[in-house]
């Protein structure tokens, strides 16, 4: 069965489109950060939430989930005892990491300008200039 | 006043860090799509409104005002009657905008193999497979 959508040419802008749901997976707060982890290497839970610092166990179960679910992370469970689960990028995941870790550099590397746009926007408003 | 945190290195894996607050408003459901709009030319409220098709008018103006305080999108009120309001992008705004289009881009073009790896994934999850 073919999917009329797909003969649709696909735009984040549209609020049906697959694309849409991709990218909401992908920028996330928790999906955005969880890709730019796995961007350094493969990870066990644990340690993936610890390095995404704040998330609930719940939240990042659920974020990965939608992650292997478009395809852009692997989970892998090793036949151990107690078996150890990993988490890693699939080439496509690593293509969209690399994209948004270079946004993730751009803005840490910029953040100084962000904090005196903040402070310069917070002046003008308690002074009620607009 | 100098804040303890510009010492820091920024990173967006620190919950507290400044950096995670603008990553969130950037690639957030709604400001990811708003400035990806605004990165092919500056809009009214209203047209900016239409092209980010789902987004109400609340969480519209809560996602330009993040944005404008960031630094990263321009309010303009031209001094017509009716007052006209024009959002476009700072010059930081138009470089992490460009860095989020090519995000976009890559998953746009690959929206085929995102649309087989979620029926695989439900083909497998609903035969139990995991």
């Amino acid at each position: 069965m073919s999917d009329p959508a797909d003969d649709l040419i696909p735009s984040v802008f549209a609020r049906d489109c697959a694309s849409r749901g991709v990218l909401t997976n992908v920028t996330g707060k928790w999906g955005g950060l969880a890709l730019a982890a796995l961007h350094d290497g493969s990870y066990r839970f644990n340690a993936l939430r610890r390095r995404v610092d704040g998330v609930s166990e719940k939240m990042l179960a659920q974020t990965l989930q939608a992650l292997e679910r478009d395809g852009l992370v692997r989970r892998e469970v090793q036949a151990t005892i107690p078996p150890r689960v990993e988490y890693s990028l699939t080439p496509l995941g690593a293509r969209a990491a690399a994209k948004l870790k270079e946004l993730i550099d751009l803005l840490e590397g910029e953040i100084g300008q962000v904090r005196a746009a903040r402070a310069e926007y917070d002046r003008d408003h308690a002074a009620g200039v607009r």
